[in-house]
């Protein structure tokens, strides 16, 4: 198994006719969740064929227009198919206040539940947990109070050697016992190796999402572990007293937390519109952390 | 001078790939009218290469989310984009109330001036005028307030022939009193024919906008002299039984407004997403009535 994202939208709050504002899927073991939803997420799910009905949670970094002016039309669009299941959605509270009125005028005959999960905005929290993952809040610094979010795949239990089984005659209560973490002797009475009878599952894949957010020196301790970041790389150099008057991040910034947090890869969006072409943002960030793509809209990444 | 309109989006609730909700835009002596603002809308005037800043008044048919919800977006992308002038949005009043919080919230330091101009959603009403023309609201039928809007190009003056200005040496109070439709008699006293003097300025275009409604026989009656109609045909004759339910038009009825009418050519569009291929949607028009477009997005259409 592995984390797969899906770039939406990937440009700041001015769109341009190749590039939406925010908008992610990230699917992992059958889940599919949404982060941010700028206007057209609709259309990019369709054109993208993502299954958006399976969509299941919704995280909302921030309450800037760019990162949820699509939701209302995507909740409806739900309910006109006629959505059953419930749909959580993990925003600053004042979402909730702000929508409430829309969602019972625009949306009177739901077909589906909506429930609102405030969002606490300091520090770091799990608000989300399964047998296959969890997410994490981690504070951002932005114009208003905003969260990265991070999916860390559950370790899996290795998996049992078939030519162990077959070796040393193994019934299921043994199966059961190693994979408990119990040691197993042979019929000699020697401690057999774990190595012999288990092939260890991979490692859990991880993928953190941050933006909006200024430069942060010390996001990179919180996103230790992490396999893939996605940072918001707003600016280029050459705007970079802009970006800190606006409290985004230039790529090399964005590199510079890839570098410092030993992440495997950096994907960098959140492109201000005067870039046409994003190679130059590209090229800065790799000047400081090779492994750096620069997303469009359109892209699938698969992490682990 | 004519009337161009820009088909933004023609399909109705449930956007498809290839289709946006509701949006047009009316350009006509240098002006630029929005009528309705589906999700998406800022996007296809990205793509059309509408100078969006020009749109000085948005006309909301009503208040269904595929009519209004790309509305926010737009106002916050002028705002970002440092518009001065004043946008009018005629629409019925409950859309002030909704979307006031939202623009206090998402667009707290707009610009400029975003007035509401509440529409009376019964009989007809002149809710715009100026030199070059006017706009008219037009009672619909749907199962919330409904307007049409009828764009109205001002009926103007003649031009002063310029042979005969060289026959009759002619001066400029002379010319003054003929424009202002007096008699003019030549050096022996016989009345000149106005023939021989103006030429007239060409019927002024008209172009109606009517969706969403259900079929109205007597819409026809007040659609006279309107030169090209745009109606909604939501469906085909084979969900004319759900047309009625859910208070649309099938494209043959849309056609019999307008041969009753007598408009010169009709457009349809506002299509069920269940209609991948619109060709049946005209094919069923034409059969009533021969001069029908099924619009697509991206359409420009000139009327007069």
């Amino acid at each position: 198994m592995s984390i797969e994202v899906s770039i939406l939208g990937c440009n700041s709050a001015l769109p341009t006719s190749e590039r939406h504002p925010s908008a992610q899927i990230v699917t992992l073991s059958g889940r599919t969740f949404l982060i941010d939803c700028g206007e057209g997420t609709q259309f990019m799910l369709r054109r993208m064929k993502v299954n958006f009905m399976r969509i299941s949670h919704v995280f909302i970094s921030h309450l800037h227009g760019d990162h949820v002016f699509g939701l209302l039309g995507l909740i409806s669009t739900m309910s006109l198919l006629n959505r059953k299941a419930r749909l959580e959605i993990f925003a600053h509270p004042k979402l909730e206040e702000l929508m409430r009125p829309h969602l019972d005028f625009f949306c009177d005959r739901l077909t589906y539940e909506v429930v609102f999960r405030p969002l606490q905005t300091d520090g770091t929290h799990v608000i989300y947990s399964d047998k296959a993952l969890s997410v994490e809040s981690i504070a951002l610094k932005h114009r208003l109070p905003t969260c990265g979010f991070v999916f860390r795949e559950s370790r899996r239990r290795p998996n049992m050697r078939k030519d162990a089984i077959a070796r040393y005659g193994l019934g299921i209560s043994d199966i059961a016992r190693i994979l408990e973490g119990c040691e197993y002797k042979d019929s000699e009475g020697n401690t057999v190796d774990r190595s012999l009878l288990l092939t260890e599952a991979p490692e859990p894949a991880s993928y953190a999402y941050c933006s909006d957010t200024q430069y942060m020196p010390d996001l990179a301790g919180r996103l230790r572990g992490v396999d893939t970041l996605y940072h918001e790389a707003t600016f280029a150099d050459d705007q970079a007293a802009l970006a800190k008057a606006t409290m985004h991040s230039t790529a090399r910034q964005a590199a510079t937390v890839a570098r410092d947090a030993g992440v495997r890869r950096l994907l960098i969006g959140h492109y201000s519109s005067r870039y046409h072409d994003t190679d130059l943002l590209r090229d800065e960030a790799r000047s400081v952390f090779a492994d750096t793509i620069a997303v469009a809209d359109g892209m699938r990444i698969s992490i682990g």
